[in-house]
């Protein structure tokens, strides 16, 4: 099936080709879960999305307005996966933000991956990529547009067996994989990845910290990972993912995880 | 005057909403100065392009399209800025690149800003911005599509006395202006940064390194430009841009800056 797309409000699939979205990658996006009419992160994927306008000084959307065209692209779908892209625009050729800028709204509705299958029961493989993410404070845990680092990472493997590739930074700690959060179990204690230099914080890692507060959010460092009771990837697209195997190195599926999983199936997708 | 644009030989400013190019940042582009239907750095333009391509794993197109596409779309225009966009194309949802990739071209004209106007006789004011670039030596000198970090730092100062801003990297290490590189000239010796972790490698800076073969290219410090005897940026689109002073220090302009003037006016813009 082709994705249903609405381009400021308007069923089209075309965009000016001279706007900043696709001129320096100068906007924002989010990939959202639906479960027919409703997406259970929606809050989550809207407060994400006001703090990237902040911080890139954009307007930030009516949230009612978005929703209402999230429903539209999806409609008739049991399930899908609603990208929303705000861009900041057309504006004079040059880096300079246009000072009033006129931003562009694109919501496009796909199929979405299996969220309760293999994966998810039997946990994925994981390798490690050798590209190391460059840490910039001004854009770490923004979802923006400038996502090169993460194509050329993808790019690294064709492996269909290898799930996803986990990203170091250039200072040796484990920040993210390509398209999800990491998360590692020691003793019992939920921990995930400080994202203030690099990496996207995702909306299924702020669930997870807000339904265990008691997690710790810190460095880790790559080496630390092998002494993990439990691994596993978080995505607001795919879940809760087990890492069965980084790099070679195997892991069990833990309750730590699997607890997760069970709270995942409860949020209604 | 409204740009003329084409989208892959045809006249059109539409491309289509779910490109590569607007989902992720994933393309390159070139900004070239036409004086008629001449590009006096056409060559050297295609080189980087052919380079950026080869890392980033995208086809070459074919130059002689790219001129007869440039050509049209300046045509009846005296001086023009062609701004070629190269991105992946349309391809399934998610960071994987398509193995077979169907490149977007965009090809756009605009009016040209000023080649040999008061900036060029007198010199610029330039400022230091507080944004630093991240390194990345995997994308490091590509004048690649993910642009935020420019975004970023021309939004940092919007008095239009001051012409640019000078980008350092997070290490100390003086790199490149928003959308110019930069020269420092000591006791004679032309100087200017390396670009191998960061920064874009701009097509005036091959040419006055070709020019001038005994130019050193090494890292330079920021504290060690307040040294310099002059300084200045280039620009494909601006051409030789003397520094008369950055961040409060004056320079004077000397005769290394005024002899690589007088070697861009016979290049034919």
């Amino acid at each position: 099936m082709m994705p249903r797309v609405l381009v400021d409000g308007q069923a089209s699939d075309r965009v000016a080709a001279l706007d900043r979205g696709l001129g320096y990658g100068d906007g924002l996006f989010e990939t959202i879960r639906f479960a027919g009419a409703e997406a259970p992160l929606w809050a989550r994927h809207m407060q994400r999305l006001d703090e990237g306008c902040r911080r890139l000084r954009l307007p930030m959307p009516d949230p009612a307005v978005l929703l209402a065209e999230a429903r539209t692209a999806s409609q008739g779908m049991d399930h899908a996966v609603v990208r929303i892209t705000l861009t900041r625009g057309s504006g004079a050729r040059g880096y300079a933000p246009p000072a009033q800028p006129r931003p562009t709204r694109i919501v496009a509705a796909f199929e979405p991956p299996p969220f309760d299958g293999p994966a998810q029961s039997g946990g994925i493989r994981v390798r490690l990529c050798a590209l190391r993410l460059a840490p910039q404070p001004l854009l770490a845990g923004l979802k923006h547009l400038n996502r090169l680092e993460q194509v050329l990472a993808r790019a690294e493997w064709d492996d269909p067996a290898i799930a996803e590739g986990l990203l170091c930074d250039t200072g040796g700690l484990a920040i993210c994989a390509t398209a999800a959060n990491l998360f590692a179990v020691y003793a019992g204690k939920l921990t995930t990845p400080a994202l203030d230099r690099c990496g996207v914080a995702g909306v299924a890692r702020a669930e997870i910290l807000a339904a265990r507060p008691q997690a710790q959010v810190r460095p880790i460092l790559l080496a630390e990972l092998r002494q993990a009771d439990e691994l596993f990837l978080s995505s607001s697209v795919r879940g809760i993912l087990p890492v069965r195997e980084l790099d070679g190195h195997a892991f069990a599926v833990g309750p730590v995880t699997r607890a997760l999983q069970a709270h995942w199936r409860a949020l209604g997708f």
